[in-house]
């Protein structure tokens, strides 16, 4: 059993007494079976599981890997006994058995869910401070190169990153990944007026985009997802959430402009093989306004997946020029790329109130030096952007773009890191966990500051506020000597000076009544203030 | 005859021949005459100068400047003979007289008007750069803080100041000023409303602030006004524009809660001893949203400045945390503060667009490091937004607000600068002065940058664009390693590298169609493009 709690049980083991088959509560129990494999064992056969415990019955879809093994997986979100049966055209036996969830082990809180509406925790209860990161193409670099990046993010503080499962074809991306999703074939799949409709790259004059795939896409290369299977698993052995990117436009293999028929397959192929690894997230798409589908595709894609997923894991589309509608019910959380270049985060708290759900800020523009805004501004800034979304109540990733000889940039490769935001995103964090009421939201404030407060307390902004128990005021790019606080005359606040940048807390001594706090005059600073009980 | 060209003559000369009475073309042609001291001449009499030239007509009130001196003050507009007369209520006689108006000294340019209704310029079509600055309470200081202010002021590229005629009581500004506007004595234009009504200053909390004034606001204090009369001739000789602000809320003494009597009564006054200053423009009002005065009241207010002003000077007014109506036709000009912390001369093109006449940021906080967000911007940010509300067609102001033992700060009590950015904003201008066809506009460009053309030039905007003969493409806080440019296959281009901070301008080099600039991935550089002919 891997740190993912993964149990595979074959069918020599179905008859095996349960206690001797144990998998832990939001782990994976994998039933692994020889079916058919003539015809297209993609296409022509189902296979489907039904799973009944004390607590929950859950049927869910297996998936064909290949060599005539079919898998069946599943994550029980209790613990006690289960049944297990498997059925299906594949084969002309169905295949049963028990097994017993087990307590899951230390560190694991179950998949993320969304808490109070507007934040996000785990199922276990245990509030989650989403500090993600991007690597959009690291699991089709070379193998070493994605062991590296795992070490990275071992070391790092980012507990979610975004990827995708398609190649990429962009700037800085014009490698060919090392194994593809589709075996070769005569062209199949195709949808002419997609490919009409496909996204140009106009930065890559000179390289012809061919959008007509040589590959047959109703068949998937298990070898392909099968290195996706191990790498979901390892992100959850480390703590990292999957944000897995389903749909994207960069491209020029043909796997973009797919019929709606092929898309779908994939969807499924997808839910059936990942839904059961309890850190997987679903993004539909990546710069969704970028690709050739309509609202109606996406809305179908959505509605497919929610059928398909039988434990509802999170879900959203990223956009590139125009936000998609996040008040749609299938949209568990907003996942947004910032659409203007100068306020953005700032307007996190708004967005919460617009959707009434929690805003996750996946692209806010890398920390690097690239020739695009998207991709070069400093450490600094970063982190500044991290500071107000999270004091407003919502979660910021990460992305790294330093031009590299090699043209490795984490961004898209992984491999290592090369900024100065992670280390204070990883001290953000560590103020974060210290958040009583788990949450923070916008708590006013004057118009030079942002202010988060515990989001259970209520409070009053304008010249005249109150104070709650905790609050974090954060200066941003301001440069204050010093501030003025009207704190209550009857309570006691202890007071700290945090430096975000420089990743210190001091002591900044008791308070009451009207109050004046020291600072240094450099930005990025805040002040915490703590009543006293 | 001063700088500001300034001809004095009393009854005794006003007999002599014309040719030894000269005053150039938009100096001040000054009438000083004896009359009634009975009474209160300030409010008991009236006094009126009709000048007639070959090409103008200006009918003008004179105002009492104590001691029994009435004066007329008039700015001839063009060359060329004059005749005069004044009349009045002051004096059983009236008062005839020639002179003659030369051409302009060198550096003389006129009054500055709206060009082209987005731009500025002098009377004589030479394109005003506006680069202000602001020193709300500098001419109130004591008489040797005043000399050094002009000093830094000769020394700088400031070519516009702001500043008020009341004393300030603020933040900073808790001294009494040398004069006041008004005479001690009974109080008297006190509005009961207004006062209830003034604005509070809550981060003074220890201060009693006196609403109802020991003043007569019915008598100007002459001393007090000779001395702004001095210091607008000699900035008008350093060729600076004085940005008047007439009303202001900042007060402790009575003056922000007059009665609209008294109101008007002061306007009227301030109008007939400054409008023939050809620096002279009229600011209705700093942050007039704070002050207890309605709309009725500012427009009847510009109504009267409208009137009473032959020399229709630039008349705006400037808010706090809503815009004024700019579109009211007697605004020339938006005068902005920014009312959010992140975009605001960002919306420079479009708030031009709106109100189809010149934007002045005349507030984007300040360089300095005090408690308010208002005045802790670093030097690198400041002049970034000078940068970008001039690349976009507007015009920018500057301010310094760092610590002082003394608390004299550069933007309320001048003095000396401190920071970083003054220089840098003399480099932009020098820039600026280089546009072709005088005016630059904001010219589309992609998502990442602001570019500024000339404003006769059209561009096409998107994945595509066209260029312009002239591009000046501004990269902001981005931090590009290079830059990628589709320049036309059949143009070539001399390119140069500015870094808006270091304050260089390097060659580099021409090109053609497809091509790559490089740059030093460092923050706030800029890109020029000039077409060969």
């Amino acid at each position: 059993m891997s740190a993912a709690g993964v149990l595979t049980i074959s069918r020599e083991e179905s008859k095996m007494p349960s206690y001797l088959k144990t998998v832990e509560k939001w782990g994976v129990q994998e039933i692994e079976v020889h079916g058919k494999s003539d015809g297209n064992p993609y296409m022509d056969y189902t296979i489907r599981g039904i799973f009944r415990g004390q607590d929950e019955q859950v049927e869910t879809d297996g998936f064909y890997d290949g060599d005539g093994i079919y898998k069946v997986r599943f994550m029980p979100s209790f613990e006690g006994e289960y049944h297990f049966r498997v059925e299906g055209t594949f084969s002309e036996e169905t295949l049963e058995g028990d097994f017993t969830a087990t307590a899951p082990s230390e560190g694991s809180h179950g998949p993320v869910r969304v808490a109070q509406k507007h934040w996000l925790s785990y199922e276990d209860g245990t509030p989650y401070y989403s500090v993600g990161t991007t690597c959009y193409a690291w699991v089709n670099q070379p193998e070493e190169r994605q062991e590296q990046t795992l070490h990275t993010l071992k070391n790092s503080c980012f507990n979610k990153i975004r990827f995708c499962f398609f190649p990429k074809y962009y700037q800085y991306n014009l490698k060919e990944p090392i194994t593809y999703p589709y075996l070769r074939g005569q062209s199949a799949g195709q949808d002419p007026e997609r490919v009409r409709k496909a996204f140009h790259m106009p930065f890559i004059p000179d390289e012809p985009v061919a959008r007509v795939t040589d590959f047959d896409c109703y068949r998937f290369n298990p070898e392909h997802f099968r290195r996706f299977d191990r790498r979901i698993r390892q992100l959850c052995g480390l703590g990292i959430e999957a944000d897995l990117i389903l749909m994207h436009p960069y491209d020029k293999w043909g796997f973009a402009t797919m019929s709606r028929e092929c898309d779908m397959l994939c969807l499924k192929y997808i839910v059936a093989r990942y839904a059961a690894f309890r850190n997987v997230w679903w993004s539909l798409a990546n710069e969704y306004d970028l690709t050739c589908k309509t609202e109606a595709d996406w809305e179908d894609y959505a509605a497919l997946i929610c059928e398909k997923d039988p434990y509802h894991h999170m879900r959203s589309i990223h956009n590139c020029m125009k936000y998609y509608d996040y008040s749609r019910p299938w949209v568990t959380h907003c996942s947004m790329q910032r659409i203007d270049l100068y306020r953005h985060v700032e307007n996190t708290d708004r967005y919460i109130e617009t959707y009434d759900k929690p805003v996750v800020w996946d692209e806010i523009s890398y920390e690097g030096n690239i020739d695009m805004g998207w991709g070069n501004i400093s450490g600094e800034e970063l982190v500044r952007r991290f500071w107000e979304a999270s004091l407003r109540g919502g979660y910021a990733g990460h992305g790294e773009t330093y031009m590299d000889p090699e043209d490795i940039l984490w961004w898209s490769h992984g491999a290592v890191l090369h900024g100065t935001s992670e280390p204070r995103l990883a001290f953000l964090l560590k103020i974060l966990q210290q958040t009583p009421g788990k949450y923070l939201k916008h708590g006013g404030g004057s118009f030079d500051e942002v202010v988060g407060i515990p989001c259970d307390n209520e409070k009053k902004g304008g010249f005249e506020p109150d104070y709650c128990n905790y609050e974090i005021h954060y200066f941003g790019f301001g440069r204050p000597s010093f501030r003025v606080f009207e704190l209550p005359a009857d309570s006691v606040y202890k007071a700290e000076v945090i430096d975000t940048w420089n990743m210190t807390v001091a002591d900044a001594g008791k308070h009451s009544g009207h109050t004046r706090i020291a600072l240094p005059g450099r930005p990025y600073m805040a002040v915490r203030l703590m009543k006293e009980v």
